[in-house]
C-alpha cells in the first residue's frame, strides 16, 4: 500500500477500505507516514468527504489507537452527553449529577475551552479544589461510587486523535464534518458508555452557523455511534444567543447550582431537562422522552440532583460549600455595564463575539497554552426579543485586568443589533432531533 | 501573515494577493513554511483552483526563486517549444536545428522522461558523447554560435519548482492544471525566450486524456506567458497513438534524422512543420503560419536543417557521424514481434500502455533514480485505421534484458483494439490552436 495512492484515490472521490483507512491512521500515529502526506490526505477528505463506512472506520481506528475504559465492573447503564460547544453552554454540570440521580451512570470525559466557546473542565476547576485530572482507575472508582465522574482526556484515550487534531489545527482542515465526527466520537466511544446524547449547536455562537451543517454533522455522529452498537440521539439546538444569563467559569457554576436548586433561567432549564430526558430514554430508564422530562423535574424538585452535585464535587476534591456560599467561588474585582445605545428590541446577537469578549477578558483561551481566569465573565441582562431603553445595561462585564476591557466592551456593543421591532418568528431552542 | 489563514482562504475559494502567494512560495522554498502546510495548500489549490492573476503570481515567484538566463548579448529573436509529453514525441530534436536555420535562436531547456513518456535529454544522450549538462554560460555561448542549444535544467533555474514538484509528487497534487502551468512556465520563462509554442497533448498517450483538460491547461499557460510579455501559442495535438513509428531513445534519434533528411513518417513530419511554422511566426520571421510551413519544408529540402543538426551535435560533444551511420547509435541485442491476434482494423490504441512497454524494457524511468537503456524501444508497424491480418506484426520490440519482456509484450497486445471496421471520423493531428 502506498500512501500517495490513497491520497490520490481519496482526492478523486473514491471510497477507501477499512484497512486502507487504518493504514493511514496507524501510519501517521506511529510516524511512518510523514505529516506532509497526512495533511494532504486530510485536505482531500475535506473536499471529497467520506462515506458512513469510511467515517466509522476512521473513528474506530482512532479509538483503537488507545484504551477504552472498561466499565463492565459497574453494573448499570452508562449514558453521556456531548455538546459541540457554545457560549454559556454549561449543561454538563447539571446533567452529570441529575442523570446519576436516576440510577444511571454518567462517565463524562470533557474538554477545555478553545476559541470563543467555554469548556466543562475550566468551569469545574473554578470550584476550589476540584480535580479533573484523575487516572482512568480513579475515574472508574468514583463513577461506581457516585454515579457520575467528570475528567479531562487522558493520554491513553485516542492518541491518534491528538496528533491528527494538532495537524488539522495548522493545516486548515478543522472544519470537516467527517473529521470532526471521528474526533468527537473516537473519544466518546472510549468512555465505555452505552448511550450518547449529542447537543449539536447551530447559530451565531456555534461552530456550525448553518443549521444544515449542524444536521449533517449530527447525522454522521448518530450513524457512527449506531454502527458501534450505541444508542444515539442528537438534538440540534439554538446558539444564536448565550445559553442562560451567565458566561464565564465561576459564574456558570453559580447558574448551574441555581438550576439544580429549581431556579435559573428558563432557556437553560428547558435544555437541561430536554437533554436529561433523552439521556434517561437512551439509558432505558423510562419508556418515553416525555416521561424523562417529568423525571428530571422531579429529581430537581426533590433536591436529589443538588445532593448528587455536592457528592460529586466532594468526591473529586472540590469545596462543596460553594453550593450554599457562592462567595467562595473566585470573583472578579471589577464590574462595568455595557449599555444600549438606543431604545428598541434586541433583534440579533452575534453570539460568537459575546463568547470572544469573555475570552479576551481571560475567561477562555486564544492559544492552547493560555491559562484561564475563572473569575471573569459576563452577566447577560438582555436576550433576543427583549425590550431595551437607551442607557440600560445589556451586559455587565466582570473583569480583573483592564488591559483588554475596551476590546471586550467593543465586541459586546457590536454584537447586539437593536431594532424598532423584535425578531419575527418563533425560535425554538430544540430545532430538531435525530435518533437511531 | 499566517500560513494557516492562507490555506483556509484558498480552501474556501478566495483569491490570494500576489504578496500572499509570494509568501507561500518563498516560505516553503526557504524552509520557514513546513511541508505539511505546503502540502495542504497545494491540495487546496487542486480543489479550489486559481485565477489567472494568481497563476501568474505563482509562476512569477517560482521563476524569481532562481536565475533567468540573460540572452540580451545575443542579437536576435529567441523562440522555444514545450510539449506536455507523449509517446514517440520527438519533435524537439527536429525543431531546435530547423528553427535555428531560419535566423532565430532556440534556447531549449528540456526534461527527462518520467512515467510513460520519453524525455528529450534521454534521446539526446543516446548520441555518443552528447553533453546536455552544460553550465548556463556554455549554454549561452553555444546558442550564440550555433543558433540552438539543448540542455537540462540547472540548479540555478526555478529552485522553488524543484522543491514544490518533489512535494506534489508524494502528496497527490501533481495533476492540478494551475500547478502544472506554474511549474512549466516558471522554467520556460527562465530561458530568456521571446516566444513560446506549446504542444499540449491529449488522448490515450497524454497526461490529459480529455481534450477539454488539455485546452484548459493550454489557455492557462498562454495567458500566463502573455502576461509576462511573451508571444504565445498552444497547439492541442492528438496523442491517441505514438507519434511517428519509433519509440525509444536511440530509435527516435534515427527517426528525427529521417525527418531532417526529408523523409520519415507523415504524422511526425506534419507536426514538426506545424510547430516550426508557429515558432517562425511567433519569432516574426514570416508574416503568416502558412508561409512558415513552406519555410520549414524548404529548410529541410535544402539540407540546411540537417547541417544545423550536425553542428549542434558536434558543438555539444556528440558524434555527428550518427547522422550518416545510424549503426553508431546504441542498438538492442534482440528483437521480437508482437503480432495481431485477428484480422481487422486498428480501431484504438491505449497509447499510455505502449509508452509503459518501452519504459519496462528500460527505455524510461519508473522512479527518478532509474537509469535509462538508450538502445531499447519499439518499432510501431500498425497505427490507427491500418488494416491488419492475423499473425502480422503490430510492433517489433527491441530489447536487451528478457526480465520484463513478457510484461512489455502483454502491455502492447492489450493496448491494441482490432475491430471489423476502422475507427470512424477524421482524427486531425492538430485539434485546435490557442493564440495570444
Amino acid at each position: 500500500m502506498r500512501t500517495v495512492d490513497l491520497i490520490h484515490r481519496k482526492r478523486d472521490g473514491e471510497e477507501l477500505s477499512t484497512e486502507e483507512i487504518a493504514y493511514v491512521v496507524d501510519g501517521y500515529t506511529n510516524g511512518t507516514i510523514p505529516d506532509y502526506q497526512a495533511s494532504a490526505f486530510l485536505m482531500a477528505v475535506f473536499f471529497s468527504g467520506m462515506t458512513d463506512r469510511e467515517v466509522s472506520a476512521l473513528t474506530m481506528r482512532m479509538l483503537q489507537s488507545g484504551e477504552t475504559v472498561d466499565l463492565s465492573s459497574i453494573p448499570g447503564v452508562k449514558v453521556d452527553k456531548h455538546s459541540t460547544g457554545g457560549v454559556g453552554d454549561k449543561t454538563s454540570l447539571v446533567l452529570a449529577p441529575l442523570v446519576a440521580t436516576a440510577e444511571l451512570y454518567v462517565p463524562m470525559i470533557s474538554g477545555r475551552g478553545l476559541g470563543h466557546t467555554g469548556g466543562t473542565l475550566d468551569k469545574l476547576e473554578a470550584i476550589p479544589g476540584f480535580n479533573v485530572n484523575l487516572s482512568l482507575e480513579q475515574f472508574r472508582r468514583i463513577l461506581g461510587e457516585v454515579g457520575c465522574a467528570m475528567i479531562g482526556q487522558t493520554p491513553e484515550i485516542a492518541p491518534a486523535d491528538k496528533v491528527i487534531y494538532a495537524l488539522r489545527d495548522v493545516t486548515g482542515t478543522v472544519e470537516s464534518p467527517f473529521l470532526i465526527c471521528a474526533s468527537i466520537m473516537s473519544k466518546k466511544l472510549a468512555e465505555g458508555m452505552d448511550g450518547l446524547v449529542l447537543d449539536v449547536k447551530t447559530g451565531s455562537g456555534a461552530f456550525m452557523k448553518e443549521e444544515s451543517d449542524a444536521v449533517f454533522l449530527a447525522e454522521l455522529m448518530v450513524e457512527t455511534g449506531a454502527r458501534m452498537g450505541k444508542r444515539m440521539a442528537a438534538l440540534i439546538t439554538d446558539m444564536n444567543q448565550p445559553l442562560g444569563n451567565l458566561v464565564g467559569n465561576a459564574l456558570e457554576v453559580v447558574e448551574c447550582v441555581d438550576i439544580l436548586r429549581g431556579g435559573g433561567p428558563a432557556d437553560l432549564r428547558e435544555l437541561c431537562l430536554e437533554l436529561a430526558a433523552w439521556m434517561f430514554y437512551l439509558g432505558e430508564r423510562i419508556p418515553s422522552v416525555a416521561e424523562g422530562r417529568k423525571l428530571g423535574a422531579e429529581l430537581i424538585a426533590s433536591g436529589a440532583a443538588l445532593e448528587k452535585f455536592r457528592a460529586m464535587v466532594r468526591t473529586q476534591g472540590g469545596d462543596e460549600r460553594v453550593v450554599d456560599e457562592p462567595a467562595r467561588l473566585p470573583a472578579a474585582k471589577n464590574k462595568v455595564d455595557v449599555t444600549a445605545a438606543r431604545d428598541g428590541y434586541v433583534a440579533a446577537i452575534m453570539c460568537e463575539k459575546v463568547g470572544t469578549a469573555s475570552v479576551v477578558l481571560g475567561g477562555g483561551r486564544e492559544k492552547k497554552e493560555d491559562t484561564v481566569d475563572p473569575a471573569v465573565g459576563l452577566v447577560v441582562h438582555k436576550k433576543l426579543g427583549d425590550r431595551v431603553s437607551r442607557g440600560e445595561p445589556l451586559v455587565t462585564v466582570h473583569y480583573n485586568a483592564a488591559a483588554r476591557l475596551e476590546e471586550a466592551q467593543r465586541l459586546i456593543t457590536s454584537s447586539y443589533t437593536i431594532a424598532d421591532a423584535p425578531p419575527v418568528g418563533a425560535r425554538p431552542l430544540v430545532r430538531r432531533v435525530i435518533e437511531r
